[in-house]
């Protein structure tokens, strides 16, 4: 039996989900689609065949038959529309962030504990498409294997190719931020390789805005540096940047008591050197699809393997609270220059001053 | 509409091919599947919900409205099966090498051409994955792009892992020998870099066995190296291993005039570096799927485009005959030690002394 | 002529950098060397025909003819000795740190400028070997070329292999911390690429001991990660260990607002690749030594040219104060867990509180 | 005591050797260099300070205390004199090769052994100066250690930069072919890796003019395969060329039966990487200077101290006349386009039939 998916939202990001479930989820099938705007309509009746489009979300919950909903829209929705779908019962495969609030973040978690008490066998994932890729995959298992020691110090960096259109500037007023936006990868990168349970003690950060100094009017920066330092002797070391020339730059370096592991430190669109009177050249994927596309293929298929075998998922959603958490607190910290400090509890220790 | 696929040949290699066009080729699906071992019907019964199966290749030609077909049975039948599918009409994809004889390589391309005439959308190709392969491809477009001017030197090597199982001394007596089994698809990629009108001038190759004496008895070699002379000014270098102690290696160079494109000089599963106390290290792909799974996924899905739109298919089935008229040559010249030489037309100079 | 040199201290790199003006300057005459231990006379005796040798610096100080005095004695004994070769006019290259303390680097500094005044050719350089490496030097160049923009991002890092014997714990008494040991280098480069006159606005650091917790006891680490914040909107970030598997590991990137340069993210002893049944490996220097020989070669060839020929050496003395202040202040930061802030005459903003 | 050692031919080539043995060799003292052109000579009195001139060379070899002579002349003069310099007993450091022609190759040798028999210390190498490569070297002992089992298939390549210029074309008159001026180099390396002792069994090679039709004139191509075959079950692929676009572009494989050694088969000028709009790019060497230039300083010193302390050199020069016996061979088939085939004496089994 397929797994009956609604995706809601068909923008870039929400398209390239539908077709994924559409095409590449042998056990999926995409039987609704909402978006408010006409034309992404059109685009699902074209693209998404037997698919029923809805141009209200309310209204594709009621879908016969659905039984898990793709968030996509925009990210100021998204926990609006986790919380409805998780209220009807339904799995949830929603799109990172939960919010760019954490109170609204943590709003997602509750409704799914509450909810899962009447319905055991509901899923309610944060699409960290990391967690789905081939490479990040091999290094967890490998850092598990024992091959580097002790996990202790992270490095990991999330920056976006350079974009003279000014999209970058307009965006932030909604991004919650370059840390929120771009770092929230390796910030759950982060909690993935130290392990759920890590305690966050400080953060700090600092930032430029090198080319896009409209930025400062929404409180953001095109080019940050952050550090996080946890309890138990682990600490870690951010990257973000909308700046880079060459395409998207996304690597991690995980060093332990006795070896590191690194993804992506080499960056590559494939297989091929041009060998030029210059020298000789890689390209490099320009954007972050071009470098994750067969992991969101596979965040779809185990999505639905688990939904359907009732089998646990990959990954917690409270993790996507404690990433939002973490880079709010990255985000502060970079706008008001403060360090930020927390109590093994996980509470702050001074109030925010922003 | 979907094209309706049967898949002739349930081993390694149709198994994947049957889920390729089950689960990742969103235009197929496959109706039928045939194959002489009930273990293997067995697992299409699992595995390719909704396909019929048969034990007889001749019935599955009959299946109800089956359009294409899938070759990937054993070697020695891949001319005799196409050849029967072609003749009902059917699009046909056939696994390299149509055959390790010439001449039955080519009484599958004389079926074609006589069926075309009374099927004009026919459809048959010989599956030369590295065609579909993203890496060659942009190598190619880039070649033909004028980056390095005139190609006039081409390097390629198909070199597999040594395997201590002795299974390619078994293989070997029904391989073609080294050239025709590995070095085909390099020979395919002269053919395709140079062009698929280039005219072989000579052929000589040398090889030893290394690690399999015993492959002496089949008149084979575990590492050869092999040189093509075109007219017009064209060279070609193979080489060809059982014997690569890091997984599969296969490379490419294309060299011209005013500069060179490698594909896969420095191979790599993925994108993970291991730092440890011997150094720096990465693991490669053990076996050509590893490295070629996404070229035989896009082949799957643009056979069926060109047989669903009727539109022209990547290469020419006549492609696979020339391919199989160097390897043969090679694999002469490599046991008898003899240069081999051809005129302009193609006709060898002297007869073949083997 | 040669310039006639002096050797202070002829421990592991004063050893080197006696045979470096020895037997590879070929302009320099090592005419005299100084050691408080016998059995580093005795080793220069053997390995450094022609120059006499003294159990006191004082007294070499005196050697008939010296112009020039290399000091690589304990940091402890840096200044001391560098002051007194500065008041006998001499020419000093002085191997890194200056001292471990500000106020006694920058009485080198003012020995110098008083100095100079009546030795109007006099050249005292502080030994930051990365400003002689072929491929900093490269990267610079690039740099400065416009290649990569506006240089607004620095990241950068000097990690040191593994040594299980402890020695680094006993060094850390001595050393100044490791962000003064190690990091002195990457903060030297940063303020070589974003330009000497960089204003620093803010530092930050956390570290851990992951493998010698004894470090704690002199208020070191063994990892530690920091941030720079300069006036001008550029930022940095270091990251300096003890605890590399592989091997030395020191590597830069510098970010414009059209490109970025890396040096060295791809360590290699030399150009040998190993492939193996675990994959493909190399290996990469263990120690600085085998990274930076050639640069050392280099600063004493450039060295000896600009006291013989009276030029412009290629950095300015003030520039190794600058980099113990950075040091410093990043290692409090590191002990004490604030941030450091200072005003754009380079003022700190608050007291230190350590 | 130093060895004092006079510089026969002073040309681009000549002027490294002088210097390296002037500046970089601790142990020598270059009493004399000769030439027969003055500019070459003025050159001389200002670099080689303390050496006298001489514009013949048999003058020089009358050179008071003269122990060694390095010759680096025309090659057409080579074997000449370095007869002329080992008949009066002296050490010689002959570049490659010793002589275009076998025979003449053979009369240096000839010579020596005579010679050798009054001076039993006196020291003959032909400079093949990657046996002087830290790389090679490396990779040597890894393969000695048995890190690849038993070293059985060998891929090399010497490819010069395209050189607009035209100097290629008339250089073909007198380098031998490209065989003989190219590929000696990966010949001796096939010879050291495979062992002195290695019989070849034949050679067959093809080639073409890309870039330099005027090469035909001259027997010479501008891009040559060329296979080797030798007794005892070990093959040789050589690749020789004119045409690189990105630079020098030399590089060696060795296969053996449990891994493989390969040697700069990602070549690099440096450790910087650029990044650009266009991907990530390395610069490479762009001529063979750049890649060895720390080959040939080894070199200078290993044949001095050789000469000092008599010890064995660390390579016999018979190898150079097999060497050149294989590039002449390879250089035969290239323009016949037969095979040459030799028995197990080495001698051809058929005549040569230019």
């Amino acid at each position: 039996m397929s797994l009956k998916v609604g995706i809601a939202g068909l923008g870039r990001m929400g398209a390239r989900h539908a077709l994924h479930f559409h095409n590449f989820t042998p056990r999926a099938q995409v039987i609704a689609a909402s978006s408010p705007r006409p034309e992404e309509l059109e685009w699902a009746h074209k693209n998404l065949v037997g698919a029923t489009t809805y141009a209200d979300f309310d209204d594709m919950l009621n879908a016969p038959g659905l039984q898990a909903v793709v968030i996509a829209s925009a990210t100021s929705v998204h926990a609006e529309q986790a919380i409805k779908a998780i209220k009807k019962g339904l799995h949830v495969l929603c799109e990172k962030p939960l919010s760019t609030s954490i109170e609204e973040s943590q709003s997602v978690v509750d409704a799914y504990r509450t909810s899962i008490k009447t319905h055991p066998s509901q899923k309610v994932i944060c699409g960290f498409s990391r967690r789905f890729d081939a490479s990040y995959r091999d290094a967890f298992d490998k850092m598990t294997d024992g091959t580097i020691g002790r996990p202790s110090v992270f490095r990991s960096q999330t920056c976006d190719k350079l974009d003279p259109s000014g999209f970058f500037v307009e965006y932030a007023q909604f991004s919650g931020g370059i840390f929120v936006d771009c770092s929230i990868h390796d910030i759950d990168l982060a909690l993935w390789f130290f392990g759920e349970d890590s305690t966050v003690k400080s953060v700090s950060a600092v930032g430029i805005t090198a080319v896009s100094p409209e930025l400062r009017k929404y409180n953001d920066r095109d080019n940050a540096f952050g550090i996080i330092e946890f309890y138990g002797g682990k600490i870690a070391q951010l990257f973000c940047s909308r700046m880079m020339a060459a395409g998207q730059e996304d690597c991690t370096e995980i060093t332990g008591t006795k070896g590191k592991l690194a993804v992506n430190t080499q960056p590559a669109s494939n297989l091929v050197n041009i060998y030029e009177p210059t020298g000789i050249r890689r390209e490099i994927p320009p954007h972050y699809y071009g470098r994750f596309r067969e992991a969101f293929i596979t965040e779809a298929n185990e999505f639905t393997a688990c939904c359907l075998d009732d089998t646990e998922p990959p990954m917690r959603v409270e993790g996507a609270v404690a990433a939002v958490r973490i880079g709010c607190a990255l985000q502060e910290s970079l706008i008001t220059g403060k360090k930020i400090e927390f109590d093994e509890r996980g509470e702050r220790i001074e109030k925010a001053r922003i």
